[in-house]
């Protein structure tokens, strides 16, 4: 067992209730139904297809030879399944050959890939993100040009953004687009790192959506267009100057390959433009709470695979005997029976099941900024922005720590390569890193966030978060949680003030702990969303007495956030509160 | 670079001042001098033999063949190496043709060895840990027959305690000693697993010093004694049946082969008793402390390899722009200007200095232990005691987040194998399992450390910090942290006094968070080392101007921890604090 499928229906259905988006008429068609069909069809493709490559797809690593990156053998079979299953483009309009299915829903499956096998469920998803900017943002001739072959599993799409000079400073990219006699049509000429999926062996074709600079444009960030570069130019079938360098070894997520290209050295790589010239990186950014959310989701995943793994283990491992047990006689108990070792569970439990309510509710949001109407369509947009450093944050750092706990519950045997914790381990760390660092995200927070049509996203957040604590005020399981989180919200809104103080006189300063703020407000949103699985849990509780076991669960683990991962807030307001500039202070020779 | 040696000789002769050890007679031939010689011998060994094969030594895992198990060539010549130039019975008496030097600076050197290249240094540091046991527990003839070829690094020494079915219950353990007609001799008959070289071909024979139960011995941890049981008879040349099942693949440390073993399955292992017979765990955990100490080093090693990696790489990066420079035509600065990076930094400075400040420390009061006189020999001893299972945790938990932090200032750069940081990232990760897990220290420190001798332990440790809280008072820099460091280690006696209440009533409720007991108390005590780092950076700046900029990064980490780390002893605090059991509450069919 690699995920819950009772949690995830629970999340989705009980909790976040995804059913509300078919009121929409963009959803219309669907209903609870359909998108139990769609898990079940998402689970049968993670079982059968995705987790029996989760090991060899770690050891084989992808390689790069002649003729360019090899990968693992299975990866063609599981990407022409995604094509032909309509995975690629299920969020798409019915018009476009999609099935407008909400985005929640495909996050959802999502989820169910990652956890079976994260570096499989890389490839289709980069697809599906390429595809989407090319149909949003591209002519229709880019788009019946490219997309069908996107769709269908046939071409891979990447994203293709960081340079070697330019990794979270985007406004430094170097890359040159020239301008040609053909009308859209440019020579690219630059090279591109850490791509991934940039080359491999299981698609005929890699479409990159590759940010570039028009010949003269101006500096910085309002300089950069966006271009599809693809790998062998579709109208002639020749190869179009799109070299592949190297392959990155990595820690972890072995299975996608990551690209060194190299674009125009014989001056032959032709790019199209997408949509107008110097907007390539707001249209790019347009995209990004998607992608955002969407790693959010991929770590929290592993981590929940990793979850599963170690609570499968601690209750099959006897070893010692419960406290006072003196009599060496008696038989070992299962090493789930020991307090310590249940913390880590609940650890891991109150990460993993908060982090998906969390990236739930913004993709949720995200149909709703996306299918919705007036006023409830843009305040779904502001607070999803709100959030969107936080989804993308919390389960990546969080991730870190709960797959952490995995390994120690099986103790050494964590740390060999016989269990798949240890993998889960190194594959978790990418995503504090990739699509902008947390220290990125702190700054994306506080620096912009947080002051965007003056604080207008936060008291959207903060009236979703009196609502909850009203109604939890009624519930005998969460009233006292209620109160407490109260408490911390309150917190909360005293340091944004203080912090905002600061933001004229010094934005250096202003911004100096942004990565702590946004671990400060991160553990009250995820404080929320127990406090509310919570009041889902008691619910259901009321109801019946089926599941019982499982809701019970739900609140214990609301209490084990509130007992031991809320508290953190206090020591986090201590230092944001603090007027010590220690990190500003340093100086470079002291170190 | 991979340690600083200007701090391990300000830690070692400004700080802890390892010099005023050589007033005892037994370390009364050594000074500073001589001590100043050893770390130049040991940086000669770890820059020239053992560093350039860190990288090699990951890549190429020791492999199991007919033969048993095959390690990277090097090794060969490294032991060699450690034998001939004396360090492995470097702390051994003279007439035992050691040096006497002091386990300080031993493990001072080990630490160079260890930040070179961890996977090497094991190696020798397991032959010195089973000849100690050798020398001290077993008979003339034993010592004769045994430690000569291991002093020399001929024979590689191991310790083997761990069973399938008892890995953290050592009470649980079945391999097997059955008497033979030979005094002395017993024919052994059990498995073995998790044992760190426990085979390998860069030494002529392995020499295990072995945990088993003599036929017909009582159940539980008072029947089990221990044995030396050579993989090669030395008697007659011939294999003593002890075979090697299997090696471990690991996440790291793949340079040293952990291997499985079964010994007897031909009934021909013979192994002989060290000492009395049923005191073989007395023995063991006579060693225990500098064994524990020793995992606490290498994880602070580890970290302190990756703090400078990621030191050298933040001076050279270029990427961004400060906060408020908005043109992008200006140069990009180095990353470290970034306030966010040099946070990430300070953490690493603060952690890993803060790790080496309480190892060296507790290293002295363990040669004070060994030889020292009346109460400070006896005190020292009670004092090692309680903090040793913070000197094996808090290096090793904090060590893994130290080096994650590592990884972060690198981005995408340090989760490729182009850079060591992974390989730091992933080897860190063993320490807070091996050599007991962190849960088992929560549990001796709570459940043993702090009661034994009604609390004197504590009660010595508190008054050393008390002296150093009066003196740091005295000083303009140390001034205003010396009266924060008083209230925390109020909040700790009051949190201690709190649980002790619960210790008679219900040992399991007491017991439950001393996990986070340990954590609570490891960062009050690393607090207090910084300030006695500080104190001792202070009085260098009033000597002299000579490597000011060395002292005020000292003052600056000290400030860093006061502010970022010490304040999050106010959230164990209110955990600590709390009446709910939610850990056992939770039932195992709820998760």
């Amino acid at each position: 067992m690699f995920y819950s499928s009772k949690d995830l229906k629970f999340q989705l259905f009980e909790h976040i209730k995804v059913s509300e988006l078919c009121k929409l008429p963009y959803f219309q068609e669907h209903s609870q139904e359909t998108f139990e069909l769609v898990l079940d069809a998402a689970d049968k493709i993670a079982v059968h297809q995705l987790r029996p490559l989760l090991t060899e797809m770690d050891r084989q690593e992808p390689k790069l030879t002649a003729d360019g990156i090899k990968v693992h053998p299975g990866m063609r079979k599981i990407i022409q399944t995604f094509g032909e299953d309509g995975w690629i483009n299920a969020t798409f309009s019915f018009e476009e050959g999609g099935q407008q299915l909400p985005n929640t829903m495909h996050m959802a499956a999502g989820f169910i890939f990652q956890a079976a096998n994260y570096s499989s469920s890389v490839y289709p998803f980069l697809t599906t993100g390429a595809a989407n900017l090319i149909r949003t943002f591209g002519s229709q001739e880019l788009i019946d040009k490219f997309t069908p072959n996107m769709y269908n599993g046939k071409w891979q799409g990447t994203m293709a953004l960081t340079e070697p000079d330019a990794g979270s400073s985007l406004s430094d990219l170097s890359t040159t687009a020239y301008p040609t006699e053909k009308e859209g049509v440019f020579k690219i000429k630059g090279q591109k790192i850490y791509i991934s999926c940039g080359d491999h062996d299981a698609c005929e074709n890699i479409i990159h959506l590759m940010l570039a600079r028009i010949e003269g444009a101006p500096a910085g960030v309002k300089g950069i267009s966006l271009f599809v570069v693809p790998k062998i130019n579709v109208d002639t079938g020749l190869p179009n100057d799109v070299r592949t360098e190297g392959v990155y070894h990595k820690m972890g997520y072995k299975g996608a390959p990551i690209a060194h290209l190299m674009m125009g050295s014989e001056d032959l790589c032709e790019g199209y433009l997408v949509g107008e010239a110097h907007r390539g990186l707001s249209y790019m950014f347009q995209m990004m709470n998607e992608a955002r959310v969407g790693v959010g989701m991929n770590a929290g995943a592993i981590a929940t695979a990793a979850y599963y793994s170690s609570l499968a283990y601690a209750k099959e491992r006897p070893q010692g005997r419960k406290i006072g047990e003196k009599d060496p006689s008696q038989p070992q108990v299962s090493i789930i029976e020991h307090a310590d070792v249940k913390r880590m569970l609940l650890f891991q439990k109150a990460i993993t099941e908060g982090s998906l309510s969390l990236l739930l509710y913004c993709s949720k949001l995200g149909d709703m900024a996306h299918a919705g109407k007036g006023e409830a369509k843009v305040n779904a947009a502001l607070l999803l922005g709100l959030l969107t450093p936080i989804a993308k944050s919390y389960p990546s750092e969080m991730g870190c720590l709960s797959t952490s706990a995995a390994v120690q519950v099986l103790g050494g045997a964590g740390y060999t390569t016989d269990f798949p914790v240890e993998q889960y381990y190194r594959e978790a760390r990418i995503h504090p890193i990739h699509e902008g660092t947390t220290g990125i995200h702190g700054m994306d927070l506080l620096g912009r966030k947080i002051v965007i049509q003056e604080g207008k996203a936060v008291q959207l957040l903060m009236a979703e978060m009196i609502q909850s604590i009203a109604r939890a005020k009624t519930v005998k399981q969460t009233d006292s949680f209620a109160s407490t989180l109260e408490k911390y919200m309150q917190k909360a809104q005293q340091v944004t003030g203080h912090l905002l103080q600061k933001a004229g006189k010094n934005p250096e300063v202003y911004l100096s702990d942004a990565t702590l703020y946004l671990e400060f407000l991160g553990i009250l949103v995820i404080a929320w969303r127990w406090l509310e699985q919570g009041m889902d849990a008691s619910s259901q509780l009321e109801i019946s007495t089926q599941d019982s076991e499982f809701y019970h669960g739900k609140l214990m683990a609301m209490e084990y956030f509130f007992e031991y991962e809320l508290v953190k807030m206090g020591a986090l307001e201590k230092r944001l509160l603090s007027e010590k500039i220690t990190t500003i202070a340093m100086q470079t020779e002291w170190f």
